[in-house]
């Protein structure tokens, strides 16, 4: 069987995928600091170079920012696409002094690659140039068509990547979008991310009399727009902490019982999770599990408050304005636009008739829900048993990930295959980042196996 | 008549107290700016010599601060003695751009004295010393017994008047205190001011998770300290806007129908207050006027809020922390540090049990209430009738005077005559700061009339 040469193939090439991997990590391809951008077009030129090597047609991309990286070989008119995104740029390695080795002198130590960048993301994209290369030494030929998309701005939140696409938007053309920039459930708990909660960012700003004024002077019949928001605000949600915006659940798709059964059997510690937070008590929505409260489940949080004084001491003012951002994760069939419409609605309603109010939608991003039965998931399901040696668990995240929505939309993809190869202790964006070697090496069975079941599955 | 003559000396020395004032007025004794220290001594210089010269025994005290002027001159031993209060210093003329004419350089303009201190509070203070003056010659000797305190550091919060206060308690004993300071009710209404609120100014920290979380992440089970601040804040209130904290109320003075009469019969526009204020409505306490509500009723305003992300744009945040400033106006009977109890104990018992609160007491002041029965307060009204020609109303301050709660509480005082001679518009603290020469005549007049009539009504 050609899985089984393959992978042999990668077991015995492995010290030198490391070797390659390390050189793309020394290279600091900070892409928020402007006297990196040397390093970081030096990293898009190696990813380029890398491509070419091992036999894809390859180019980089200006974007008005830093470059993009376009790679494909596609040698199959009617078998399916699959289009890899990663990003080659990396978080600043702010505070160095914590690291244990240098951030841009990548060390293995206790089965561990030590880089900036080593799991987000150089690592986890670099897994399918190794599966695509291996395929190619073992086989003469891809099994389908292949894509390449990586990304210098993903870490300054890829401001020219959405005008890319939708110039490219027929280069880029796909059956299926494989992502692997994030992380297994846990360790050796490997894991598809389906659904990502969308988001309904506002900020509401009241105002009370045209300026500051005395509190002495003026307290019992000047309207004080603090008291005026913080009653807006508590209003938000109900005593057991759900969200009193009427009309906010209509439209929230039900959790399947598939779903809820599938994160029971999840190994999730709420007292862990109690530690880290510090905390006595979460507070699951009523009826939830943290777990479903936390990735499956709409939510409203005040992001942050101001007006007034806040200096040392006692200053007796009534200020003239003071304002709050309120952000909502929302979860399937809920829209962004419809729920700041109902949010603006109903604040409107609250707002006491002495202050006046301003409502703004600062930011909105659709909740993404993959259906599991898609033939692309499922391919994918069955080539992380065959990487990692047991099957994926069906995992949510509570946060949105914008350039999974940007793809979504410019690319009107479905097949959407959040793969993370890392872990949640890798310290993305922290001190001493690391990818675990055994997952590098998984990373690239599965990234391998992933291109075989895609064409079985869609090709049958 | 003795008053009568007394009333045409003033009269007759008018431009030549003005010039003596212009004196005082041109030194610029700024108490906040170091760099006026010598001009600030200087100020204080010019009082003493001049106190001196008109009679009395004088002399500079150091208070660690600014120098205090004492002077006195109390030839009866078995009559009553006034202490009268008052401040050479005064608030920085900045910007002193807006000012028509230079805040050091005094100038008359149409019926007014621009400068500086005009009214805020050398004008003020002075029109005692030339009420003294003109006694001494008129009648060579005083009706009464007379003390004279006049600090140096008023503008920045008095820091060391209560010190000096406790260690010269007896020099300082007396049977009434004179403290000209403020204005009239509006123009030609003159005012005896027998009431200030006072104060209760509380903070509130509530700590939620041990660190800043994303909202992404940990949203639908992180505690937000905001929203559990803002839940406990919005219950301070009923939603009639009277004051929701459990016995608040119980220790609060009724108004007397004779001062519901009183303030009802001002010439006071809540037309002109919204205009002015930039409202369409005020928010008075149901079943109190305006005027009632902004003096003489208790209020509770947040002061400041704060907590997360303020800055420009979307953060998804859930803060570890989220604070506020509340204070409490006070009527009599209640007393700041109950106020500061029953208010600890209420947003103890609001706070979800998710979140930890902590409760600090910032700063407390008495409420003020002079009886207007005491005869001291009745020489007064004839002393002001005498003076400006018309009876003085009775009012009310919403704020309060933290030299009034200082001298009050350490002389023992109970008969507080604030006896403000000048306007609400002169601008004190404010750029082209003026005193009506009109208004400094009768202050000067009811100053000398005050000496006789608390002489006729303790004497008798």
């Amino acid at each position: 069987m050609r899985l089984t040469d393959i992978f042999q193939k990668i077991d015995s090439n492995h010290d030198r995928y490391v070797r390659e991997l390390k050189e793309l990590l020394a290279i600091p391809s900070v892409s928020t600091y402007s006297h990196h951008r040397g390093d970081v077009r030096r990293a898009a030129e190696w990813v380029l170079n890398h491509c070419k090597r091992i036999g894809l047609e390859a180019r980089l991309e200006d974007t008005g920012g830093h470059p993009v990286v376009i790679a494909s070989r596609c040698p199959h008119q009617n078998r399916p696409t699959l289009l890899v995104y990663g990003h080659y740029d990396v978080q600043p390695a702010e505070p160095e002094e914590e690291w244990n080795t240098a951030p841009f002198q990548p060390t293995v130590r206790d089965g561990f690659l030590y880089a900036r960048g080593a799991s987000d993301d150089k690592g986890q994209f670099f897994t399918y140039l190794k599966a695509l290369e291996v395929i190619l030494a073992v086989t003469g030929d891809l099994p389908i068509n292949v894509k390449i998309l990586v990304e210098g701005e993903e870490e300054i939140g890829s401001p020219h990547l959405g005008a890319f696409l939708k110039k490219n938007r027929e280069l880029l053309r796909a059956d299926a979008i494989a992502i692997s920039d994030g992380s297994q459930f846990s360790e050796d708990v490997p894991a598809i991310t389906y659904g990502l909660r969308g988001l309904s960012y506002m900020q509401i700003t009241v105002q009370g009399p045209r300026t500051d004024l005395h509190s002495g002077s003026f307290g019992g019949i000047a309207p004080n727009p603090i008291n005026a928001l913080v009653s807006i605000l508590a209003q938000l949600k109900n005593p057991d902490g759900t969200i009193a915006i009427p009309g906010f659940y209509d439209t929230v798709a039900p959790l399947e019982p598939w779903e809820r059964e599938a994160m029971g059997a999840l190994p999730f510690s709420e007292e862990k999770l109690k530690a880290y937070l510090g905390l006595e008590r979460l507070c699951e929505e009523p009826g939830y599990s943290a777990l479903e409260s936390k990735t499956a489940r709409p939510t409203l949080d005040i992001n942050g408050i101001w007006g007034g004084f806040s200096g040392e001491g006692a200053k007796t003012v009534i200020p003239a304005k003071a304002g709050a951002k309120v952000s909502m994760r929302l979860v399937p069939h809920q829209k962004p636009r419809d729920i700041a419409a109902l949010f603006t609605q109903y604040v409107t309603r609250l707002c006491p008739k002495e202050v006046s109010l301003q409502v703004n939608a600062l930011h909105g991003a659709e909740p993404v829900l993959v259906s599991r039965d898609l033939p692309q998931v499922q391919a994918a399901v069955r080539a992380i048993h065959a990487g990692f040696g047991v099957a994926p668990v069906f995992i949510r995240e509570g946060g949105s990930i914008p350039i999974v929505n940007l793809l979504k939309e410019v690319l009107e993809l479905e097949a959407i295959l959040l793969l993370g190869w890392g872990r949640p202790d890798d310290g993305a964006h922290a001190p001493n980042e690391r990818f675990s070697l055994s997952d590098f090496k998984k990373g690239i069975r599965s990234a391998a196996a992933l291109f075989f079941e895609l064409h079985s599955c869609c090709c049958a």
